[in-house]
């Protein structure tokens, strides 16, 4: 039976490139069984199935649970074992969900949507509606790349994403504004790809004609690593108290990073045409990096920052000039009531800006939210 | 207490970005547990480990077993509800395996090496040893982008995957030679970055002197796609058996993609400078494009290939003139009877050829080692 099996399959699958691999059975929908459709929206309703043939509890877990720790719901056990839960639908965006197996968290087998998050891959249910609509895939795409750079002041060969928007390729002599895109702790260089959406968000906005077609530069801010984990190199130790490390990842942005990118890219070398953003722990990288650099930027968006400024300093960066400042976060964040007080002392100082307060926390909804904000309001 | 461990998560994590997942806590180490480690190679073993608390039965199965269908092994409950088993070291390679938790296929959340195949995530097991001492990272990195080039043939914008190596960008004036690299069926444009490791073994041989600097084009074989089905872009229909369709995807690639990166990209527009090489389907297609572009490339690799060429498109081609033709297959691979045929027909024409006959089967174990081997006899 089992040879009959391994022959039926290899028979299916026809010249497909597969490998060995028992998931491959036990996801395999055999004759008669209807296959497993999962995540599944209708109207007012998504219905999540996994097939578990010898579960004994099979629970629901998802982002859109006010408390996912003790909020997973019970699936049911139905036809040929597959199991089952419909659930009202949530309001439009980007969850993630996972099924927990006689406790073990499992992804979702039929959804190939999977977002990285560190070093968990999580299932994605994008719930359609105006929030998500610059979400989804847009007509055209602008290419995501990834080259190395090198930095003396970190001592290693570092990897970047970076966007260039749909066009470039067909207009060799065109020059594009820059925008720096920075992560939060936790993150790495594919963060603002995988669960930020940016280059959809981009794609979007450029294609309806709401922002500037422009190169999208998103480094690696953990000054430690030469990529993400993913790549499996071995992290530096890194003593950020020393000297020769203070705000290294910062410099190296600001100093290296930027010449590589408009050296090697058709980038516009000017303030006007630079524009840096960063959430949390990358927010707190863009208030140092245009404390430590007034003159470079002349678009700045802390986005649920972990960071801070002094009145002197934001004093020093306002007479540098700055075209846009635009700090955004949550108002149950809690990082907000620091966002509160850097309000304050920007209109301390009569420094214009947008101060733009979401509702939640400190979320992927709300910085996807904010990058769809904020792009449209750049280089213009 | 679900409340207390929420904050505690919270402040442990510090400013990190996370989202709210039950995973989380299911893989969260508390206090005196000893953090879980899997994969773990010692010497010459392997130690796999899952925490599961709730379950029955966890088994293991991986791509070095000779059937994983029917061959996983059982792990045993340890402490803490830390399932484990210890099992000899496999021959150095890339292995795919996954755990069964009372009969579902989980991945390992402890291990952040994972491969993509079509809509599968399976984690990886590097069996450090010379035949794997391309296949991890070197020092220095090329560059992998993702541009998208416009097809009329096949009515859509559709996404390569492009290797550059590395001293691309440091070295503007000077051009490389192109390989262009097809999957096979069930595979797409991420197929050879992801399973084939083309990135890290064209890496380490440059870097190591034992192939040429080049660029790697790896498109999109189905013709139907526009990309990989992670982007979640609907598939077009496509009659192949259709005039319109008839050999659309290669004469895409000859006429559309070549040009394409030949005018986007620093590369030698000569035949010289170009190569193809192809997988089970995609070596079909590189015989076809030898068939229908005599002219176009002078190094030609069918790997394991379904597809076959008649001893006069044979000779025609060896009129146009090859520097290499190599043929490579697995001597347990289902289609190598068709590899001897077109070796002897090969042979009939006087047609100078390699003839790489490996162990084993369909298997990307076979198709790095081949990648591995044939990289080095381009462009010299």
């Amino acid at each position: 039976m089992k040879r009959s099996i391994t022959l039926a399959t290899i028979l299916i699958l026809g010249l497909q490139a597969f490998s060995l691999q028992a998931q491959e059975l036990a996801n395999f929908s055999f004759g008669r069984q209807r296959p497993v459709v999962s995540p599944e929206i209708q109207n007012d309703s998504v219905t999540f199935r996994l097939k578990a043939d010898y579960a004994t509890i099979v629970k629901l877990s998802g982002s859109w649970m006010s408390n996912p720790y003790s909020g997973s719901i019970d699936m049911t056990r139905g036809e040929n074992n597959v199991w089952e839960v419909k659930i009202p639908l949530p309001e439009p965006e980007i969850y993630t969900y996972n099924f927990l197996v006689d406790g073990v968290a499992v992804n979702d087998p039929q959804n190939v949507l999977v977002q990285r998050d560190g070093a968990r891959y999580l299932p994605m249910l994008m719930v359609p509606g105006e929030r998500t609509e610059n979400y989804g895939e847009a007509k055209l795409h602008g290419t995501v790349s990834h080259p190395w750079y090198d930095s003396e002041i970190l001592g290693m060969s570092r990897r970047l994403s970076v966007y260039t928007p749909y066009g470039y390729e067909k207009n060799p002599k065109k020059k594009y504004p820059v925008l720096y895109l920075l992560h939060g702790a936790g993150g790495d260089e594919e963060a603002w790809i995988s669960m930020g959406r940016a280059a959809q968000i981009l794609d979007n906005l450029i294609e309806k004609g709401l922002a500037e077609p422009m190169i999208v530069v998103m480094p690696n801010g953990n000054p430690g690593q030469q990529a993400a984990r993913t790549l499996n190199i071995p992290e530096k130790q890194i003593d950020r108290r020393s000297e020769k490390y203070r705000d290294a990842y910062v410099r190296s942005l600001c100093t290296e990073i930027v010449p590589f990118i408009e050296k090697n890219f058709r980038a516009i070398a000017k303030p006007e045409s630079r524009a840096i953003a960063g959430l949390s722990m990358g927010g707190g990288h863009t208030i140092s990096a245009s404390i430590l650099y007034p003159q470079l930027f002349d678009y700045i968006c802390p986005l649920s920052a972990a960071g801070s400024a002094t009145p002197e300093q934001l004093a020093t960066l306002k007479k540098a000039g700055v075209k846009l400042y635009f700090l955004a976060c949550g108002n149950s964040d809690f990082l907000f009531k620091g966002a509160e007080e850097m309000h304050a002392k920007l209109d301390g100082q009569g420094f214009k800006h947008e101060y733009f307060v979401s509702e939640g926390g400190h979320t992927w909804a709300n910085w996807r939210l904010y990058l769809n904000t904020f792009a449209q309001k750049l280089f213009k």
